[in-house]
């Protein structure tokens, strides 16, 4: 690559104050949580909570993105946003909507 | 049962401060966080994180003592009490070596 090509990584664009309202309307459940979005999730006990936490651990996996998440026995709060672009992007709604449709 | 019968569970008192201090010092690598203690484990990347958190949680199962565990990629932050007697207990001692043993 030359001196003028892209860096390894391609940069993204934090999105703005309306796009991220925008990306939220159609993220039901979801909230801000400073820089990122975050959603927690109930089940009858710790081991559903458990299973949970595998299958967004694989969906991360696969999509090279990967939420925080705390658990606290049934609960699970999982927290989106992109650090290597310092903001929201559309693929941390995209993450998002990915693991509501588990 | 009396009513002068024990309660459902078997209550037990929260360990003091200089029996918190007294068991720190035999769980190297372990804090005091608020009324909890913790730890946080860095792994070579998320899929070992996960493998440890899922050994985390079948020792949890196992104690019926369940922390509450922070992934954040390649780091894993373990916490531990005992929320149903209010504060620190031998158990949650007990749990954070077996962690540490894992």
């Amino acid at each position: 690559m030359g001196a003028a090509g892209p860096a390894r990584g391609v940069a993204v664009s934090p999105l703005g104050e309306a796009q991220v309202a925008a990306e939220l309307a159609q993220t039901p459940g979801w909230k801000r949580s400073g820089k990122a979005i975050e959603r927690t999730y109930r089940f009858p006990d710790f081991k559903a909570a458990m299973v949970f936490v595998n299958w967004v651990a694989a969906l991360a996996e696969r999509a090279n993105h990967h939420p925080d998440m705390t658990i606290r026995y049934n609960e699970v709060t999982v927290s989106v946003w992109t650090h290597s672009d310092g903001g929201l992007t559309p693929k941390d709604f995209t993450l998002a909507r990915g693991i509501d449709a588990l």
